[in-house]
């Protein structure tokens, strides 16, 4: 046996634990019953130990170091290298750290439960404060050139430093802020019918309409209902996405649905033959986000998408839709308001959303301001970039589950899927022929297959900027999604042209 | 830490891996896409290694070697006992017999479903040659005192010998034929309406009362639809039962569902606290087939039962079931024939199926029969005792897939869960004030109640049949079977007591 075999096997090994672990979680979001949470959390924890035992093990690191000192072929090369790295990383932490984390993650989940319930900022701010300095110890334990965030982002958006986040929010305040301005200035879209009634079973039967639309493969993927959708996979495979429906928003189905396969699509587009690997593992959370987006956007919330899937729609729900024309229906699922939570928030005024959850983690991380300021500076931010009064903290910075989680750093990937989906989009459409007039006839496979040979195909083998360069011809560019927002909702609201 | 909190501690992580391997096994019965068969596949196995390696490591093995020679207590002693007999059994067996094992298990398997489907026991008698070597091999490795089948039958009814179960064969030989020959002869009942039209979702709704009624607790379970029913469980708090709706057969439905709700009953009855250890873990497979079997036969085809649910079913089936009285009902769904085959076959009959392949079986291990010989025996043997002629192989000695598994000793389980139930029932009867009354009114809790404190809560506190001789006053007595047979039965078919 080779010692890259020996390397592929132990990878195989690791994955295969930790697509254990998936299952296990899945399981619990869609079908386990109240009572089994308290085994069902002690069994994942177990499995997450035995995880790390095998991550962190003396031969593999030895197998690792070897490797990275032999000749090897670029994709070879690549994986041992994100591979070592991630063992080193992973060794840098003694347990006495790890074992802290751990528990005051469990503690300021429950916390910031708790707090949100109560709309009570003052009983998650001491968790909060432990966290944050635990997070900074890590950054420490990390090491970094440029800024603590940077080592924290590195987990969600490796290879992406703080600099380049600051630069494209920068772009987001000077450039996307006052057209959002110009937007709320136009009249408003009529956007009642979405409210109407929906029956349960027609929306589920809409769903899986669109994801099979898109390509998503029900041989290797189902999906159920779950509190709050998401994307699992247990291996290129086996990908499952979960939707929720609501019978009285006929659109928050739809999005999520599109948006988890995108997610899918990638996923299922990973090479089976490099299971384990991270030439078979999306590349980062921004390319992921990337791939949900234009599918929620770029593709589901365009007008030429809807010439093919609106007379479905129509013909499913014509009590609620008869009497609305594309046209109207194109707009109105581009209203773009200001707004208080984030997850519902339009395609626009998203970013100013992300930017100010940005701005503040970055100045916790650094110690600029100290978690009892975050109400606040949230609520000064929610003014200054959206025009909003913010009426409570649970509507304002207790909204996201995503610091309780010690999660800092994964904001900026979602607005860094939507700049990607944006340039990625302006590519495929010119490289594909014909692309709108497929679009408009409702075959959706050669954007699939552009997405397929352009990024899904390559998992890790190329960093995420390399990856955007090879793709598209150069590195991420903010202007893409400029354009796009211009072109498209300068139409929507009809602003005069001369002065988008 | 004590020892005994150490081992305690192992046993738990020992259990976390196997449960999450159950949670796997689980879903790739009721959910997984067929595409995720290979990788599922893979990763199970992986698990298993990994339980394997826990289930053997030294230290675990040197704590056993302490604590056996400690003064505990008496559940504890017990604990650590049958903790230290399964390490010493495990670690009886190089890595070679165990991949020859798995190996040939895989391929027998695949052999076995493709000779099924063939119709062409040639096409498995190889590989089943290959798996009785094997499985002789093992009973040696083992280790027995009377017969190397004692070896074998312990993994699925510990501390029982080749010796009892033929004993009980004799009697079921000597008593039940006679008395199923004497049945046969008598005028047989009707039961045209079972094979009418009956609507899916009617059926769900109906299993799911049925599981309600018996006490089976949707707070820490959950019913799916899955090719053949089964019962898993990811601890105590976490017991799912899956069942098979049939169109065309009312019947298959409720008997598995009740089947499955007594194995259920009896795992959501094991004692939390005692995750992991053989105190919090069912005895013995016959012990667990006697909850299935006392549900489903000695309570679910009671006509005390149909007394209360029989109207409820009438209801929800009118067109099929309104003019069949409850005493037509009651002697239909207790229809004696002789069949081929043995899952669908009657409560007396079903036993003549089992000491067929106990007779195959144990002279196949005892080497007194050839692999080559089993289709001639098995037909011999169906003319004999059931008087059926066997059709063909796919019909006959291919019906099972234990063999194909490797499963020598598991069929007489099947019997002694009715046996063992027989004798629980006419204990339980007695014991609870009013039994019948209760039934009659369709609170099955005292029924429920009995067992919790008799059987379930003692997991393998006790041996079985010390559990047994404890619940009921005596050591596992086919008298008891018979007698319930007899009665039953001579009413059903309206023979003279005098015969009978």
């Amino acid at each position: 046996m080779t010692k890259y075999t020996e390397y592929k096997n132990t990878r195989t090994k690791i994955n295969d634990i930790s697509k254990a672990i998936s299952v296990l979680h899945w399981d619990q979001e869609t079908n386990m019953p109240k009572g089994g949470a308290g085994l069902r959390a002690q069994q994942i924890s177990t499995l997450a130990g035995i995880l790390h035992e095998h991550k962190t093990n003396e031969t593999y690191g030895k197998v690792l170091n070897e490797l990275s000192n032999e000749t090897l072929a670029l994709k070879e090369k690549r994986n041992v290298e994100i591979s070592l790295k991630s063992f080193s990383q992973n060794k840098k932490f003694d347990t006495d750290f790890v074992i802290e984390l751990s528990k005051t993650t469990s503690e300021c989940f429950q916390a910031w439960q708790e707090a949100k319930k109560q709309d009570d900022f003052g009983v998650f701010e001491p968790h909060l404060t432990k966290m944050v300095e635990l997070k900074r110890k890590q950054a420490e334990i990390l090491g970094y050139e440029d800024h603590p965030y940077t080592a924290l982002m590195d987990e969600f958006e490796p290879d992406m430093t703080t600099k380049e986040v600051e630069v494209l929010f920068e772009q987001v305040k000077n450039e996307l802020t006052p057209f959002i301005k110009q937007v709320f200035e136009a009249p408003q879209v009529n956007d009642a019918w979405i409210s109407k009634h929906y029956n349960h079973q027609k929306q589920w039967d809409w769903g899986i309409d669109l994801l099979k639309f898109c390509g998503y493969d029900l041989n290797t993927g189902r999906q159920d209902v779950s509190t709050h959708p998401f994307t699992t996979d247990f291996g290129s495979q086996d990908v499952r996405v979960t939707t929720r429906i609501n019978e009285t928003d006929l659109m928050e189905m739809s999005w999520s649905t599109l948006h988890e396969c995108g997610h899918a699509l990638y996923e299922q587009g990973l090479p089976i033959e490099e299971y384990g690997l991270p030439s078979g593992t999306s590349v980062s959370l921004g390319i992921h986000e990337s791939q949900s987006r234009l599918y929620e956007n770029n593709l589901g919330r365009s007008y030429n998408f809807w010439q093919f899937c609106y007379p479905k729609l129509q013909a499913l729900f014509p009590e609620n839709l008869g009497n609305i024309s594309l046209q109207d229906f194109y707009k109105s699922i581009n209203k773009v308001a200001p707004s208080l939570i984030r997850t519902s928030a339009d395609e626009l005024t998203y970013h100013s959303h992300i930017m100010i959850r940005f701005e503040i983690e970055k100045a916790l991380i650094e110690g600029s301001i100290a978690v009892k300021d975050i109400p606040s500076v949230w609520n000064e931010k929610y003014k200054t970039y959206l025009n909003v009064d913010v009426p409570s903290d649970a509507l304002g910075c207790l909204q996201d589950v995503h610091w309780s989680h010690g999660s800092f750093g994964y904001f900026p990937t979602y607005s860094l899927g939507s700049f990607y989906a944006a340039q990625l989009y302006a590519k495929l459409s010119t490289d594909i022929p014909n692309y709108e007039n497929e679009v408009i006839k409702g075959n959706y496979q050669p954007l699939l297959n552009w997405l397929r040979s352009n990024i899904h195909k390559y998992g890790s083998t190329y960093k995420a900027s390399e990856l955007c360069e090879r793709a598209t011809g150069e590195k991420l560019n903010f202007k893409y999604f400029m354009d796009y927002a211009k072109n498209k909702f300068g139409n929507v609201y009809e602003l005069e042209l001369a002065k988008v």
